[in-house]
């Protein structure tokens, strides 16, 4: 892998964030988190022209900002501001199926106002982490030309802000969400019609993400599954959809092209990066990987997903 | 597509059932259901080669019995004896996510003592439906030499009679599930870990059926993720797996061999066959395909898994 700077430049705009997860392996507190710090950790692999906009408060460890400098991501959008970093706290049910949020504390990131410098704005790929869709539309007014806008968003916009997030949609080439919002975005159960009313709402290519299911992209040229790797030790979900995300970016990044087969090998190489993420706590998982290890978990996908084409 | 006789033999011991059907498309009556009639329906596409051994009432419309003759299934081991058919009644939530059982009137299969002739034990593939696993047992004791056992099981059996359900296992070689009975199997909610578990009670093979999540294949050689076609128009889930089961031994009878490569194929066949049936009531689904829109289908299937292998 040639991770080199002359790679196409992806611009993040998430939070970055310390969480508190409680669940089947005993409570952990003040685990480095946030859609950003997966995002840029994953996407790191695959190019050195990554930046990140995000803020944090004055009681976040600067090693966590200084290991990103480390892997070669610009982290000079991220504003250190007085107060307290957003902080999440959830629980995880036994069997990591599901979760609950035990308190959400937004501190400085109630007050994110995305500022883009200059080389941001002239970013070719842009991933806009789930923010309040506002936010998003705000950072797409001050980047330039960018050849692809990926974006996440959650219920809550769904439900309180989905005017806000109907004009960001407009401006968006592919929305990354997961199924119960993608339901709830389209009012329809099936995904597969669900997929068919938000590719008129502006994107045009919808990826939504099933966990354990896998992913589905569905565009234009039709629909591709990305299959899920069946892990046999997994130990914290939080962040796989991120991870996700920016293994994707990453790698379109890396390969240069958008082309509708770079963009099914590009979702395979998230879900490598979420099977990474998955298998140990916090960023963990995407720490200290080789290229070596990262195709082998690739090819993995690959004999996962292979089958002989046949004639009756 | 040459469906000959001289395929290997397939003998399917199941349910022949007439179910109600409650749900978002209204009640429906009397529909033709239980294992046995999607099994064979389905199967019956790749080989002539099918055998049926179950047990109807004297309520049983001949019509169905004569449309499995029509497609050269042997229908000698359907035995017909006073009574009521074995009769479901389910009713399916909006969404068709999930089911409840409504009333299980057993009539006639409360007796079901599977009789194999002596073709049917020279069967070289044999399907056990989700019947009783002792029955299961009896059936495998009749046969002579298959050189392939397949069965299905369900929760209830696993739960009141896990002791015989244990003792089939030991001679089963491919076991087809669903994600909660394997967990349920296991005592273990990781499925990959669930997997292992189950392969050390007898079978080679494990298949966890998973509904719109697809099918996931585990054996000594690996795994195997069969994708589900995402749908427009789902009308009717059940009889989703058996169709499955059925498109998968019938294209191994056809295939004539049970290497790993034909293995995965029939699992995209029998994915094939369950996302027909799921698009009308009953078997209808099932009901006069083509060789072509089998094949459409299946590649169809391809390029929904087909993503490029690439070297970082």
């Amino acid at each position: 892998m040639h991770v080199r700077s002359a790679h196409r430049s992806l611009l993040v705009v998430g939070s970055v964030a310390l969480d508190d997860i409680d669940g089947p392996f005993g409570l952990h507190r003040d685990l480095l988190g946030g859609s950003a710090s997966f995002i840029a950790r994953a996407a790191a692999y695959f190019t050195r022209n990554v930046a990140v906009v995000g803020v944090i408060g004055d009681d976040f460890p600067q090693r966590h900002v200084d290991e990103m400098v480390g892997l070669g991501v610009d982290v000079s959008g991220i504003g250190r501001t007085p107060g307290e970093t957003f902080h999440w706290v959830g629980r995880y049910a036994p069997d990591l199926a599901t979760r609950e949020t035990l308190d959400t504390r937004l501190g400085v990131f109630a007050q994110f106002q995305p500022k883009l410098n200059d080389a941001h704005r002239d970013a070719q790929l842009v991933l806009l982490g789930n923010i309040d869709p506002a936010l998003q539309l705000d950072v797409l007014r001050q980047v330039r030309a960018p050849s692809l806008v990926a974006a996440d968003t959650m219920n809550l916009w769904i439900d309180i802000k989905r005017d806000e997030l109907c004009r960001t949609l407009a401006r968006v080439h592919t929305l990354m969400i997961n199924d119960e919002e993608a339901r709830q975005l389209a009012e329809e159960h099936n995904l597969r019609r669900a997929a068919a009313k938000i590719l008129k709402m502006g994107p045009t290519s919808l990826i939504i993400k099933r966990g354990d299911a896998g992913a589905l992209l569905f565009h234009g040229g039709g629909a591709f599954a990305a299959p899920a790797m069946p892990l046999a030790e997994v130990v914290d979900p939080t962040g796989a959809g991120d991870s996700f995300a920016g293994g994707l970016m990453g790698y379109l990044a890396y390969a240069g092209d958008l082309s509708p087969s770079t963009i099914r090998t590009a979702m395979i190489m998230g879900s490598v990066m979420g099977s990474f993420a998955v298998e140990k706590f916090s960023v963990d998982g995407l720490r200290g990987l080789t290229t070596a290890q990262i195709q082998q978990r690739f090819d993995d996908f690959a004999e996962l997903a292979h089958f002989e084409r046949v004639r009756l």
